[in-house]
């Protein structure tokens, strides 16, 4: 069974949605991405830090999904991250209201020694020199893949761009991929990050799907079309988790394969909005994931017979 | 052969996009409807009205791609409508500058005998009771297609829906939906238009590809990754042009058939738009149609084995 190593956050959070509200609930970037991925017979562990604040019952939930636990400090006397977020009234947008680094501010990450030899290496939202030195602590994986957003773009440009160097594979959202490489056109964007390191660029349009580039070769998933999304919270996360996890399930890191992964990752993302905070991906059973999965294709599926023509 | 008849404007356009501007152009929807369902084996004609400045070359072109033009009535001494508009940045958005309804003002449509037998029917954007006009002049054909525009539901709502309650398939963009059913969620929006009339509802993302809508059944097409959207101008009605070529070609009228016609609409669209006007789909091959299918294919079809479910 391969092995994936997850780093980011495990935290509170506080979310306001047009729908309602919660109290702190367990979020966090390597939460998601672990929920998302337990979906797959992988053997994955999470490096990330908590505060003696941290209840043991969420502990107890993540290795209830058979995720290693033991990368995840716990701080004595110190206080778990914690954000809270309020999301505008079309849930595209969203005003942070409090961050609270807390243990997060002096976070040294520690790969556990079992996983140094992880396959695939998912590097979760977090400060970038982090991202860096958990890469340094693994040898060789066969595949890296790396999700940031605009504030470390805003905060910590140079020590990103060092990361985006040496991964294979990076999401990022479109807003984001527009803002890191001054094109507004997703094509030239994805085409300007590549040069930067990565392989495999990945674009998340949110509720317009995800595409993913790689040399001359576009590949677009669609978000599926919802009744209602609750909370979006994790969704990024969770087609993280989603493309990771099928990836070292599969054992295969070619493109066509990739595509694959990115239908994953999208199924597991549209459960994952359905309800606040991790609830949905808590609860959700691999029959759901297959039928959703049944939906995709035939949101997507089409069949015309194409004449040969000179051109290929 | 199946007959396809097309109502809308053919017209004088002035644009003006990021990348440059353009004196008056041939221009209107039935235009490129019309240029966009001649990649197909059907029998088309256009019912319009244009001035008697309107140059002969414009009516020798849609001719040369064999579209009747009998239904075209030239008002002697008439100036034909003219529209000029400026795109903003993200071209998403425009700004109508001038609008000169001149023939279309007083335009009573009459369909051409040879035509009151058409199979299809596309009533491209115009006045709703034109639209209407069109309906009760064709005997029983198999399938009506509607296009309109949020003008439309600003200033003839009743109207309007009049039609929408006697048509097959209503295309419409994704914000012209929100307004006319007051529902955000594009699923809520179309299951309300459907309760309108249509049974086939296609909502238009611009650059965030269609979504068709049958009962509960979804269907998504992409709109084709590009470098560079030189000028939208025409690209719904393309998209129209395209949807119902290739349904009157293949005499076809399933939901299993509409996804491949949304599948070649938005081929067709995704060339509209490289080129000012309808200078690309003037000079767009058979060959050229097909390469970008293939892109279609690779850009969207995945191969995910699944397990059957119970849920099945």
């Amino acid at each position: 069974m391969s092995k994936l190593l997850i780093v980011g956050t495990v935290a509170f959070d506080a979310i306001e949605t047009p729908f309602g509200k919660t109290d702190k609930i367990l979020g966090g970037a390597a939460t998601y991405i672990g929920l998302s991925a337990s979906q797959f017979n992988v053997k994955s562990a999470i490096v990330s830090v908590v505060g003696e604040d941290f209840p043991q019952e969420h502990m107890d939930l993540l290795t209830s999904k058979e995720i290693d636990i033991q990368g995840i400090e716990v701080v004595k006397g110190g206080k778990t991250f914690f954000w809270r977020g309020k999301y505008h009234n079309d849930l595209n947008t969203r005003d942070t209201l409090d961050t609270q680094l807390n243990v997060l501010a002096d976070f040294k990450p520690v790969v556990p020694k079992d996983f140094k030899d992880s396959e695939i290496v998912m590097l979760g939202n977090l400060h970038p020199l982090v991202q860096l030195s958990v890469l340094e602590q693994v040898n060789n994986p066969k595949l890296v893949v790396l999700d940031t957003m605009n504030f470390w773009m805003d905060n910590a440009l140079e020590d990103l761009k060092k990361v985006i160097a040496k991964v294979d594979v990076i999401t990022i959202n479109d807003e984001e991929a527009r803002q890191l490489t001054e094109e507004h056109s997703l094509v030239r964007a994805a085409r300007k990050i590549e040069k930067m390191g990565p392989k495999y660029v990945v674009i998340k349009k949110g509720e317009h799907g995800a595409l993913l580039f790689h040399k001359d070769q576009i590949f677009f998933a669609p978000a599926l079309p919802l009744e209602e999304v609750f909370d979006p919270t994790g969704a990024g996360d969770t087609f993280a988790g989603g493309f990771t996890g099928y990836l070292a399930q599969s054992e295969d890191i070619s493109f066509e394969n990739m595509k694959n992964a990115v239908i994953y990752g999208s199924s597991l993302a549209s459960f994952c909005v359905e309800k606040f905070g991790t609830e949905r991906m808590e609860n959700l059973k691999h029959s759901d994931l297959e039928s959703r999965l049944q939906e995709f294709q035939s949101l997507t599926q089409f069949d015309i017979e194409l004449t040969p023509t000179k051109t290929l």
